[in-house]
Order: structure tokens, then C-alpha cells, then sequence
């Protein structure tokens, strides 16, 4: 393939006839360079179709202005946001993102982090696989003082940043106002046993509701999905309804296991929410489409994106060695809508 | 800030005592070194902790193994779902992808794709910002051999790979669906006037297949949104249900409208698809949880999102110049659901 040969700060000075250092000083705005100077260099760089060349200027100084983003899926709406706010942050600072995805496998995971490292990138921001196993992968990155934070699906043993909300309180938070819309018989959808933490966390916040409300934690109302899909979350909604005796309210571990509860109830002349009070996980863009409009708790992924890529920028610019990794805890809240207002 | 030193060939050919050029070789598996070396190679290379130097490579070959992705936003479902397509395909090749969002801004877009030049991608894949007046910013990689692939939201007039569906062809075969299932009053949401091309050809397709079947095109029953929300759906489902003589079809130019004004019916009492049959476009998640299920047509994007990364795989293993850009179609369907299920 011919190329176009690529303009240089060497032909900008030929033509300009000034050194090659007053051209790149001027290009970077350097204070002992005239604004006049600066002006003209500017306008015949763009004249010439002059392009900094990142890619070397990211070898010399072995950076390359780029974050890598290691996460199970870009389809999710949790994770396809989180990505939005770390693009849009990293973007302003003139740093690109690279995206890869580990479909939750482990070995995927690994492999995809040993490219990153390989790519150089300045920093790399995780959210973990469900199936990864361990988290040793990741230890490149710490003992080459590249910044790492892990986002939302964190490991509990690993010293570094870590974006997280705090699961058990919104799990408590959530069945505490099924309690108070007077619900007494609490189902909950999960996908704990399969895909862990996040969800387990949820559920201890659910059965500790329960207990100080005085209520009973019946295993019979915790259905368990294999995966977390839509139909999944009907046939583990069908079975909670087709108990002899029902529950009144359910709260779900994600927004699509509440939807799907809704319309299972719907389907069968049950009452949302007079008969049974729906509350689900996430605030997706469905809850606010669905009918009736579903109560949700917030999980704000573009401003957890947003908040990963700053502590990444901070790291970068002001490197310490040694430091106390901080834990960054997001808030959560209920949003209540009309599928659990009974009051 | 201190770096730790990275395992260079050099290191792993003193260990060894072989030559530089040997043990770069048997990195990458030369015919000319014996395969017991390779794995002696190869062992030791790991167990030394050394990561080949991907930038430096690139550098050297004024490549980066990275396709940039330039999209309006990563968060709308079709477009997340490109990304996955584009990511999975690059990444079987080695390659990395760099995600940036134009928000529909045409500045922004031209900024990122100087951005992306900048970064020396090998590559570019590129739908269109809802606002772009003109596509002279992609001129940069045509000149300089970077193959670049429009899709989904293409220009009209730029001779480079495209990748599309027959927007008309859609339109027509979804309106003519509403017509077999024996819709006389078939009305139209879209977004045309505002976002262009792709939106206005599904109109066309509708018109047509409404005068082909001696059906008249009504200005009253079209309903053109200014954004493609579900708020603006509402409000614009509502006008064409408010008419004196509503509609006993509708053919929404995206699921999120469909949605919208099948649960505005719903909420009048409207029997769908008995009184009012809908279709959508796109086959969003939400088309198989809404209720009734919404017929829709689908829109291919993992497979699109495959299709532009193969091409530039492609084009960067046979480089040709002056070749002929191919536009790709890719099929369309019609999938019936519930609620056009009239018949």
C-alpha cells in the first residue's frame, strides 16, 4: 500500500522557517512562546493538514493516553451506561477507551487482561466476570503502578480502587418499603447462588428487613434463577404465585425479574399493586415503560463510569506509590412508582 | 513514579543464550525455528513474566491492531449490540477497539475522527451522527489507505464500504403485513424530518405499499416525533388515537415507538391487535416482554457490527487501492408476534 507521507513539525519549521522546538513548544501552548507565534503556528499546522502523532509521543513517554475497559457484556443497559460515563469522562481529558468483553467467562477474562498490559493501556477499569475464579490476573497492573478500578462486580480480597454501591442497604432499603406499603409476605428473585456477591448482599439486606419487621424468612418465598433473563424470571415468578399461600409483594434483584413478575401477574388477573406490590433493581429504561411503571432502586452506572475514569486520571497525574486504595460507595435510593404504591 | 523493569527479548535471549532474532522468532512461531526451541522459547518467556510490547510494535509498523468505533451512543440497544459484533470479530484478530460517542453532535464527530487519526487506528467503523451535514472529516483515512466502513446510518455519496439494511424494502414489508392481516388505516410513527435518510426510506417503503394495495396516504395519519423517546412516542400515539377516524394499524419506525403507542391503546381500551395491530422496527429486548408481544421487523446488528470488522480485517491483510467499495445489504424479516396477529 502507497501512503500518503505524513506532515511532521519538520516541514511546519522549514516553512515557517523557525526550529523544530519553537514548532512543537508553539503546538503545546508553551508560555516563553509568543501567542503570536503560537496563532501562526497553529494556523499553517492546520493548513498542512498537520496531525499529532499520538501513537509516538505515547511511546516515548510509554503511555498511551488510553483506558481499557474490561467488562462481561457492552449489551447490558447497567454496563452499556457505565461505559458512556467513563468515555465521556475520559474523552474530556483526551484519553481513549478501549473496550473488551469477557462474556463473564474466567479464561476470557484473563487473557483479554494480558492484552490490555500488553497494549500498554494508562490505566484499566473492571467489572468482574461472574464466573472468574480468582483475581490474579490482575496483579500486572498493580506491580507496574498502572491504575486499576474495579467497578460494581468487585473483589472482596484485592487491594485497589473499588466504584461500588452498597448492595446490602439497597436490598434493606427495598423490602423496608414493601414492609411499609403493608406487604407481609415477601418473595424475592435472585440469581445469588450462581452469580454471587452482589446478589447475596441484596438478600442479606432483604432477610435482615424482615427480621426487624418482625416477619418470618420462608425459603419457599426466595426463588434462585440459573441465569437472569426474562424467562427465567417467569417461571421463577409463575412458581412464587402458584404457592398455596402467595406472597403480596415481591422484590427483585434486577428490573427484568420485576417486569417479568408483573406481567406473570397480570396474565393472571393479580392486581399490581393492590394484590401484590412490585419492586425491582436498577432503574433500566423498562421501568418506565413498563404497566404499571415499575418501582425500582437507582444504580447509577453512568456516574460510577464517570467516577471510575477520574480516580484513573487522578492516578495518572499524581502517582503514588503505596497509597491507601480508597472504596468509593455510591448512593442508592428507591424510586417509587406505581407498582408498589399501595398507600 | 517508579516503574517496575519489563522482561525485554534481550533478557530472555541471555538466559538462554541465544540470539535476539532467534527468540523472536520462535515468538511467533518462524518455519525456520525448530519447534522444540519455540516451546524452550516460549516456557521461558512466561515464566520471566515478559508481555510482548504491542505499542512498540505498532510504532514500528505505523500500526496500532486497533479498530476505532465512532457511534452516535453505546447505550441504544442496536447500537450496543454493533459494538459486541465489532468487538467479538476484531478481537479473534487480535485487534482492540476504541469506542467514542458522538452524542448525533456533527462537531463532535469530526473532533473524535481527527482523534482517531491521530491515534493511527488501523481502522475505522462509523454510523452517523444524526446531525452531520457533511462527511469531508472522513476524507483523512480514504487519503491515507485506512479502510473505513459506514454503517446502518451511512452517507449518501462517499465511495467506501457501507453496511445496510434495504430501509425501504423494511418498510414495505411491514406495512404490507399490516395490510394482509386486513388493516384499511394504517398510520406511521417515525422521526423523518428530524433524523434523515434511514427513517424517511421506512416511510417511503409504507407509503408505497399503502398505494400499491390502492390504500391513500393520509398527511393525518403520520406522526413525525422530534425524538425517538418513549415520552415523544406517547404523546404522538395519543394524536393519531384522537383522531375522528383513528387508525386500525400502526407501523412504528422503531420498538420504543411501537411500545408506546400499544400501551397508550391498552390504557383507552383499545383491543390490540383486535382494534389496533402494531408493528415495530428494530427487535429490541422490550418487543418480547411488552404484552401483548410486538411483531417487529429485525435488524441484524450483532451481525452488521461482524460484517464492518471482517471488511476491515480484510482490507488491512489485502490492502488494494482504488478498489470498489462494496455496500453490504444485509436481510430484513418480518417477525410476527401477538400483536398483529389479527388473522
Amino acid at each position: 500500500m502507497e501512503e500518503n507521507k505524513d506532515v511532521t513539525i519538520y516541514d511546519i519549521a522549514e516553512k515557517l522557517n523557525l526550529a523544530t522546538s519553537t514548532i512543537s513548544r508553539a503546538l503545546k501552548d508553551h508560555p516563553t512562546i509568543s501567542s503570536k507565534t503560537i496563532k501562526k503556528v497553529k494556523k499553517t499546522a492546520e493548513e498542512m493538514g498537520y496531525v499529532p502523532n499520538t501513537l509516538a509521543a505515547g511511546l516515548r513517554g510509554n503511555k498511551t493516553n488510553t483506558i481499557g475497559v474490561l467488562i462481561p457484556t457492552v449489551t447490558q443497559p447497567f454496563l452499556s451506561s457505565l461505559i458512556s460515563g467513563i468515555e465521556i469522562t475520559a474523552r474530556k481529558s483526551g484519553y481513549n477507551v478501549i473496550i473488551m468483553q469477557s462474556h463473564d467467562s474466567y479464561e476470557e477474562e484473563v487473557s483479554m487482561a494480558k492484552s490490555l498490559y500488553g497494549s500498554r493501556v494508562s490505566g484499566i477499569i473492571c467489572s468482574l466476570a461472574m464466573k472468574t475464579i480468582d483475581t490474579s490476573h490482575f496483579q500486572q497492573f498493580v506491580s507496574n503502578n498502572i491504575p486499576l478500578v474495579f467497578v460494581d462486580r468487585v473483589p472482596k480480597d484485592f487491594n485497589t480502587f473499588r466504584v461500588i454501591i452498597d448492595n446490602y442497604a439497597a436490598g434493606y432499603k427495598a423490602t423496608t418499603h414493601l414492609i411499609e406499603q403493608g406487604c407481609t409476605r415477601i418473595g424475592h428473585l435472585t440469581a445469588g447462588s450462581k452469580f454471587g456477591n452482589l446478589y447475596t448482599e441484596r438478600m442479606r439486606g432483604y432477610m435482615d428487613a424482615l427480621k426487624k419487621h418482625g416477619l418470618p424468612v420462608e425459603e419457599e418465598l426466595i426463588a434462585d434463577l440459573k441465569t437472569v433473563t426474562y424467562e427465567e424470571g417467569v417461571k421463577s415468578s409463575n412458581k412464587l404465585l402458584d404457592l398455596k399461600n402467595r406472597p403480596d409483594g415481591i422484590f427483585a434483584s434486577g428490573d427484568i425479574m420485576a417486569v417479568s413478575a408483573i406481567q406473570c401477574a397480570k396474565k393472571r388477573g393479580i392486581k399490581v399493586p393492590e394484590e401484590l406490590a412490585v419492586i425491582g433493581f436498577n432503574n433500566d429504561p423498562i421501568s418506565q415503560i413498563i404497566d404499571p411503571n415499575l418501582s425500582t432502586i437507582t444504580h447509577p452506572a453512568e456516574k460510577m463510569g464517570q467516577m471510575s475514569a477520574e480516580i484513573i486520571l487522578k492516578s495518572i497525574k499524581f502517582p503514588k506509590k503505596d497509597e491507601v486504595k480508597e472504596i468509593t460507595f455510591l448512593n442508592t435510593e428507591v424510586l417509587v412508582r406505581e407498582s408498589s404504591k399501595k398507600i
